[in-house]
């Protein structure tokens, strides 16, 4: 058989011969853009070539400060495409980080979109590798800025080769792009995507009994673009032929149902806190949403009341998965096999709430206290991951040590598995509850309250205990309309009749807002910090 | 990233682990066998360590003389699994050719089925490389054989070790299989298929715009499982976790519907005259095929008639694809893009009578007499094809030079290329008529005869003329219930008005039968030597 590298420049390449005329619909700051295939060819190569006369060479790395738009598009495939590195930046943390993470990368060109302008402005003189800045802008002069030099995207392309060829001479397993968990202790963690990884990813989005995305889709990821690759959605859509709609910068739920309406998006993804906001603005206004095939939820654990809702309120599929940014990210994805569909609604329900089987291309084992875990759906141990878009590494990293052992990564999620290889996410091993001797999951309680009318939203953290060493503390944001008055023993009974009795929480606090992640995780270290002042504990 | 090579064996680990309760339903000479994935898989690694006993080694080549049913699946398998090289047989061929076959690939073990015993029987004294026979067979006892040693499948089934483990530590690229073109010139030709090529391959077959296998489906492969692997349906159908039904030994149209509709195939491949009996079957019987979601057809060009009678009168959608055994072998297949959904029936049918597109994975240029062709569905010129599972060369053999040429596999097909991309088989190079100094298509003049009511097949060939070089000859097969009387005059008016003048065949002649390859194509080399002899033409 002939050995041709898989490349990440050969997906656009198959889109520009083949779709041609389908359409890449982008919200920028300014406007909506309509592009074609075959405009976004053209303008890609344009941009390689600008990029190689920037002196961007084979391995740098080229970042990313962007929203999901046609330009983000564009470099995902240009900086690949040239053999350099595409490293997107999570433009959510907070100043200290994004220093730290493009002067580890030793990223040498940055991307940025006019709201991230002044962030940069104010830490420039803290980036140690940038040697050039390109604003993404649909204004025809450049902004006032002291960065330096500072180059328009648009006038750039103008002087662009529009036949500049993908590099095809490269070993598959040369990285193409790079991103940086948030992880939420210590400093962020870059890892290396592969072309081979990305490649075989796209294929396992492809797939039927995954996202099965397809040329008839019209895809929205609502996952930014600097979330592990908007989850790979822009390239399997690309390479398939997709219709994409980029909902840009600071998009509102509103936005979202809207575009959704008037493009007839079919499939979308993102995590779970977007969901129950769009949840929110359709209960409120009128949508016609009836074009969506598949809504995909990751990132964390979707709540059971969620997944009714899309399922059995709005009747559309609601596709729970899992994956991190260590692996591409797509690992597992639940879906109902073909001898459940007789099961009943609420059987249904309970294999849409796991996090599903792994995708072809993925293999998985889950160790508990003594080996494998039986496959019972009880016993719980640790996920880990084994594939070809799974990272053997952190980027230049210390902590690569304990997270990649003999071949396997090693997920630090709690699992169960039940007879049929479904895995339901348990906790976190550094948020399991261990309580005199047994452990409490966290995220089962976070679930049951989140099925309460009065519940938005819900997080478990554990307190020390002296006597029991740990013991859970529930933070409940209620619903606008409920208040708090007894609203504490009304959620202790509701959740009695659901859990042993050592599982119920010692106390529920109430609070506005639980403070997340900038991908919209639980912030569970910063909440403990709450509570534990709360209850006055020093550590 | 990782770097785990991608294996054929990895695939049915994945079915005992995930579809473990999923079937194979497979009809052998004696009986219908029921079998789940886990049987399946344990037999498989029974048979592996079986086959290590037997003295198999990493490379050899095992060969099969089998029809479709589990035990060759078991093999499909097992070989690989071990890191020895799958090699089907094509038992249709002459005795000549699979002695040259199985000496030329220098076959260790062979296995072969009841009803292909007398032949080997009569060909062991000129097999220079085989060292073992196993019988696969349901009866107890071994029949007298004058084979030595000849072992029971089943028999040696029973001594394996049912946890033996699919070997990890191989090149990816490394043989996993090999096939020989039922060239219809001169000896069949040797192609490996790579453990990369064949996953790469079944990815492919899953995507959702391709075949879009599925766990839901149940597939029937009526291509023979030693016609390039059955289209490698049975590896992408065990990884997706598919009910599959094997139909056993020489088959009837009757049984393949019967069992349409008893196990309620949803999706089936063969050859165009596979489906020309499927469908008389079907007019003359009372089936329920509404499973069918379905049906692959490739090999050669399918009939616009047989397009008609299956997406119109039946319902079940054709999907016309396009391979050979040098590309494992699926290249194209014809989909309706979106935006194509409102074309006119006839429209769509024009669609569907092209080969259709590159799947993702495929590149392809097409070559004319000045360079690439425009994409104009006018000019012609040769397929030239590259990916990961395009061979790169023939099995030690002088004809790969002429084949393989600057990375690209030269298919020796004739095409157009419309500005959709799609593509339509024209002609082979050596079938094209050249007529006064312009091409003349024999494809597009057989499937317009068969298009007319009283056509059953037509197969066009040339006769060397003084003036024009060449003229095109029609042969005939008619419909049963038609008279040749008159019938020339009636297909030469029908043809009038549908091409040029100098296209129209200077004579049509009427035959019972129509020679075909082992896998069912038009053996135009035989039938130009029967029509030659008719016209008296002395090469």
């Amino acid at each position: 058989m002939m050995h041709i590298p898989l490349t990440v420049g050969s997906m656009l390449e198959h889109a520009e011969k083949f779709f041609a005329k389908k359409q890449v619909i982008s919200q920028t700051h300014d406007k909506l853009h309509y592009l074609t295939y075959a405009d976004i060819g053209k303008r890609t190569r344009r941009l390689m070539s600008v990029l190689k006369d920037l002196g961007a060479q084979k391995g740098d790395r080229i970042g990313t400060l962007a929203w999901n738009h046609h330009r983000h598009l564009e470099i995902y495939f240009a900086a690949p495409g040239i053999g350099s590195v595409l490293h997107t930046i999570n433009i959510r943390l907070s100043p200290e980080h994004i220093i730290y993470i493009i002067n580890h990368a030793e990223d040498k060109i940055l991307f940025i979109d006019e709201d991230v302008l002044p962030l940069i402005e104010k830490i420039q003189h803290q980036l140690t590798t940038v040697e050039k800045f390109i604003l993404m802008t649909d204004k025809e002069e450049l902004p006032e800025s002291t960065l330096e030099p500072l180059y328009s995207y648009e006038e750039l392309l103008q002087t662009g080769d529009p036949t500049y060829p993908f590099i095809t001479n490269i070993d598959e397993n040369d990285p193409a792009g790079m991103c940086y968990t948030s992880a939420t202790t210590g400093k962020p963690k870059g890892v290396l995507y592969s072309h081979r990884g990305i490649v075989l990813h796209s294929y396992a989005l492809g797939l039927t009994d995954t996202a099965g995305i397809s040329e008839s889709d019209v895809s929205m990821p609502v996952v930014p673009q600097f979330h592990v690759n908007a989850w790979g959605t822009p390239f399997a859509c690309t390479w398939f032929g997709c219709t994409q709609v980029m909902p840009g910068p600071r998009f509102t739920p509103k936005r979202l149902a809207e575009f959704i309406e008037k493009f007839k998006v079919t499939i979308t993804a993102g995590v779970p806190t977007i969901w129950l906001g769009l949840l929110r603005e359709l209960e409120n206004g009128d949508y016609d949403i009836s074009s969506l095939r598949a809504v995909l939820c990751g990132g964390s654990a979707a709540p059971l009341g969620l997944i009714k809702a899309f399922e059995q309120k709005l009747n559309i599929p609601f596709y729970h998965a899992y994956g991190a940014t260590e692996t591409t990210p797509l690992v597992t994805v639940s879906r109902l096999k073909s001898y459940q569909q007789d099961l009943t609604d609420d059987e249904k329900l309970a294999v849409r709430t796991t996090q599903g089987m792994p995708v072809p291309g993925v293999d998985m084992k889950v160790i508990g206290n003594s080996g494998e875990v039986e496959w019972d759906g009880k016993e719980m141990g640790e996920l880990l991951l084994r594939g070809n878009w799974i990272a053997d590494e952190y980027y230049r990293d210390d902590r690569s040590d304990s997270a990649f052992i003999d071949g396997w990564f090693h997920s630090g999620d709690v699992v169960t598995v039940n007879e049929e290889g479904l895995i339901k996410i348990v906790d976190r091993t550094n948020d399991l509850i261990k309580s005199g001797g047994e452990w409490i999951s966290s995220v089962d309680l976070e679930n049951a309250l989140m099925t309460h009318d009065a519940v938005f939203e819900a997080s478990v953290v554990a307190i020390p205990d002296e006597k029991w060493q740990e013991r859970p503390i529930a933070c409940v944001v209620l619903k606008e309309a409920f208040s708090e008055e007894g609203m504490k023993e009304k959620l202790l009974d509701f959740l009695k009749p659901q859990f042993a009795k050592f599982w119920l929480p010692d106390d529920i606090l109430f609070f506005k807002e639980i403070p997340k992640t900038s991908v919209g995780k639980f912030l569970k270290r910063q909440l403990r910090g709450v509570v534990e002042e709360h209850f006055n504990i020093q550590n």
